[in-house]
């Protein structure tokens, strides 16, 4: 089926595959008027480039965003904004190993079972490699967000073990480190960490935490769509992640009401607060006004050097030793590529929001 | 917007408050020929029922599911099954107080920033007594996945700090105990428990799990559509929920890529099948032939006794507690929502999936 | 598939067979605070209720619709409003023969062969009779609109080969007579031109024509989404439909670019405005500020009493008459369904153009 | 809004401007194991490039397409297919005139009141060469419904008043005239009808009939999603149609139910036939198994020399004669485009249809 496209109103379509020729991603639905260029973009997808530091794969590539429709004169045109990538340092090295068996942990056995045969280079299109089209887009969106005041502030919270202390938290640390965690002690130990594990071939998992400041009460809609189960499908669909939560997420499950509840005040300005944010700035799915909070938990990187038991298109049980270094840890360059998918929802949502009173529409149509 | 819809294939809306003359579901999509009656249905939505134990509003709603569409001659005739549920009990009571001040943890609040006003009897839509709409319409997926050999287990995992044993488990003992937990030991801790805590006009928290077995290898689509993706958002679109995981979860966070990774062998019959499951029965989106996990995090309900401070229509700050019964803890009739939002999310994949090669496209048309 | 539900923002769905128990729709996505009540939508029920006059079928229905959600305090919430109409008034008659074979013209051969069975009880889902759901639906889209200065004339073109003549055009003549033609002439000759047909136990088709006026310039999408292309999708969704026409229609590709073109002019107060309207309110699928003209071409009643040739189930060619009373045209009933398709597709635009462009979003939310 | 994607299962985006970089389509949903390049494409460009002949716009566009992704080793993999077409001709030349007023016909005067500014290099994103990317996706289309035994036969019908005659009907003739007529006589008339009118500095509108055998009975949905709904959606979306038809189309409006229904008979193979075909194969919006015909009328090419009055963007009425050389008729160029459309609809409600029973479902996984 489509699967590649996500969105309503602001509607992304992905595609590419890790080796092929290029990737890349149309928008459908970004309004017109934003001023938007290369520049716009191309600092978001350098956070998740390859090569960028000693933890992540040493893969070359230039990841140049180029756009190709869509922005006349310096500004989106209301149409479709076609944006692309081109793999350039993918080597015409042999795959044939890769090809001849089933990584555990990667999706090598289910694209097989789902269509018969697979891209196997790479990972194909399931390679993280996908991501990169999803930054893109996600950088749009996040530039749009901001000129109606919404920001985002996304960071690794813990790797393995090691995790942040929120007493510690400092915003401007987060890109000062290659982990990206808000955090410079926890960067460092988590940072020695990586190196240990890695040494025994081996790699390890972590958890990312969004923040989205500034999204007014009222976005969201009250059943399906809620504003929190469409950033749990948006999170779930980056690859390895096996947990999203909301708020205090799966903590709410040992909670009494009386400690959970988060009650009401007036601010100075006698707007509609709240003392506390357990709910992560959602109730009943609409946001409450409060800061968003989203977090989602990464698996460690599936190949690894170390010996793992699998099964070869012959039909035999064998052992294999993934080669070729990877990084040892997903998380940090996946920290840009969850602030892109909560980006992307909450725009989406913002505009569906538009026309959900019969005074706003009589307003906007001035009747 | 829409909002009240799911599904692409198999899509069912919902419509309903709490205390209007009815609530519904209209099913579209679903194929013609699968015997169906009430009596398929009811079942399910007696396990939601209010009033079937001390641990539940006493509210007693006959909860007559009646079908008005879509079946002829004991059969579904392939055209939308839609479903009725009359609201019996409702009485007509007071609603002023409630209306004149938000409820911290409801959602009270951010249906007024929405739409301006709400129907503020029983909760109206945010009500959980919407979901008996979507209990109805997971019967009928239910149904149809068993004739495809595919079978669902949910049940109660724990209620604050009481979690069931997996040496106990016991499926025959999830339907025996009023809180739906596979561990008789489990049940009569947590029993008292919420007993303890509603003496303290106070409410708790929970997890539910369902396993689905049975689902064969290539089901879900590769990027945003993934199976897990599609889980995560009908099981986040249950009110209270605040976190999903599918297998191992967050816990993945801290594991290494070898802990982690499912190794792949041969069964005796030479089908590939995983040592483990970490991985919860998905691996890049899509279905492995294991058995599929997904966990919910449910937060206590949030409507108690106790005071809390909240702010009312006028603008002041007041200190409420709420009256009326309210169960302790949402997850027992919560159990049979979780299977139904993962059965009719599985089941629309299954559908999809049907046409994801040529082959089988040629094969279907007889070419 | 589903294919019940028609809309993005404004979204309908509808169930029911023509003998069933009832049959409804569901509005998802009606903006909040719009005054509703019965009383706003049985005038265009009336308008195709069966039994109205000498040229429709005699079947009694009250056809008296029922809200059952989505409505508080006489205004629209913002969630699903599901309304009901009870088929009270068919008989248990017989269909065993009609159960037998397959009628000509009508859809039992290509339900059985889609579906393997049918609901052949007048018609079942494929029976006009859903289209009393599209027309509740389109009340509620006609009155919103309206509330927007945007307003409908539908009417009855042409019956057979008598025509109304422009000159003649008396839009308070329309619901003067019963077959909802403007022109008191023209359907005194129609009138007389159906009894001879209905004699010679034939029937008759015709044309529908509906202009829609207050649609400001801007609304609908420039690819797929054009407006025209919706508007044909939702007309020749109607049974009986098999053409549909936008301003000039067919007869465009018979004139010349200097013929066909309109071309601008200032109005009074210095608006852009056209000096004629061939294209039927509609350039480059986007709203043009003109009227906007749709014309749709039904078909003749197929159920006729004169002897058809067919197949019955045994698979024996037979002749067969169709039995029973049955409208000899279908246009004058269908006039209020072309009205309410259109108003709801016209309404999904309005509600989704309201994110265009970056200024209008900003102006929303006040940044 | 998204507005530029089409499709359920088998979906495409376009994107792109006439004077843009590039344009192109993103395929998400196309099933894995079909055996393509782009040499199977680019013959369909190829009938609508520019600069064929002598009634073409002389601008000369090298249109070769590019496959970017989701094909490997020769055949289509399950994941989106991206392809592109640069814009290598566009010459930088001077576009303030055109910039400065609303062109009568064209989309203009709508973009600016939609998008509040509009990429006037052109015609932008409303310029028939969108439709390229349209032809790309339908060659894929194309070729994948003819492993199913399904063919088209698309071709101009009529020029102005010079129509074909059915007598005269020879399939071969389509490609060996520059006006796709399949009746040399009416090619030679028409030609000569379009050399005289473009001496006149105007331009002729036109109908193009689109065949297609093979489609299986069955094909299509009851209510809204009917077959020839998306049909009329899919042929409408295309710039300058102002009409479309199926089987006798809008002269169904003057014939009695006698004359139009098509009575049912065996074939030597005892499946059940129609006697005619005025029904162009849909009954119910089903496909009967008949041929299914489509047909859309053109409106002339809007760009004239001849004078045409309108406003500029100062607010003054003015004079303008469009310069620079346009088709003086749109018609045969369109031909693949409308042929592309239909083949896009009819595969995706094959692949939809897969679901329809739970028998079909149930031999699918084998139960």
């Amino acid at each position: 089926m489509a699967g590649s496209t996500i969105g309503t109103i602001f509607r992304i379509s992905t595609w590419g595959e890790s080796h092929g020729k290029a990737l890349g991603v149309v928008i459908d639905g970004c309004p017109a008027g934003l001023a938007l260029s290369e520049a716009d973009i191309q600092p978001y997808l350098d956070r998740r480039k390859p090569g960028q530091s000693k933890f992540t794969t040493p893969r070359k590539e230039a990841d140049e965003i180029e756009i190709l429709s869509g922005v006349f004169e310096g500004k989106t045109t209301g149409t479709p904004i076609s944006m692309i990538l081109y793999n350039t340092s993918q080597q015409s090295r042999d795959y044939s190993e890769i090809a001849s068996y089933y990584r555990p942990g990667h999706a090598d056995y289910t694209f097989d079972a789902k269509y018969g045969f697979r891209d196997y280079r790479g990972g194909g299109r399931s390679s993280g490699r996908e991501t990169a089209a999803r930054v893109a887009a996600g950088a749009v969106a996040i530039k749009l967000l901001k000129e109606l005041g919404i920001s985002f502030t996304a960071y690794t919270r813990s790797i393995g073990d090691i995790e942040i202390s929120y007493e510690n938290f400092d915003a401007d640390e987060i890109t000062n480190n290659m982990l990206y965690m808000p955090d410079k002690d926890a960067s460092e130990k988590a940072g020695e960490y990586i190196e240990a594990i890695s040494k025994e071939h081996d790699s390890i998992g972590g958890v990312i935490e969004c923040r989205i400041s500034g999204v007014p009460a009222g976005i969201g809609d009250p059943v399906f769509d809620k504003l929190d189960a469409n950033l749990a499908k948006a999170v779930m669909s980056i690859g390895a992640v096996k947990g999203v939560e909301i708020g205090d997420g799966i903590s709410v499950s040992k909670k009494k009401g009386s400690e959970d509840n988060d009650s009401f005040k007036l601010s100075s300005d006698n707007t509609i607060i709240k003392n506390t944010n357990h709910a992560g700035g959602i109730l009943g799915g609409i946001s409450d006004g409060s800061e968003i909070l989203v977090r989602a938990s990464f698996k460690a990187t599936p190949s690894i050097l170390k010996e793992q038991a699998t099964v070869n298109k012959e039909g035999e049980e064998i052992s294999v030793s993934i080669k070729g270094r990877h990084d040892p840890v997903i998380v940090p360059r996946a920290v840009v590529v969850v602030e892109a998918m909560t980006a992307i929802t909450i725009l989406d949502s913002i505009l569906i929001n538009m026309s959900s009173t019969i005074d706003n529409i009589k307003a906007f149509y001035d009747k």
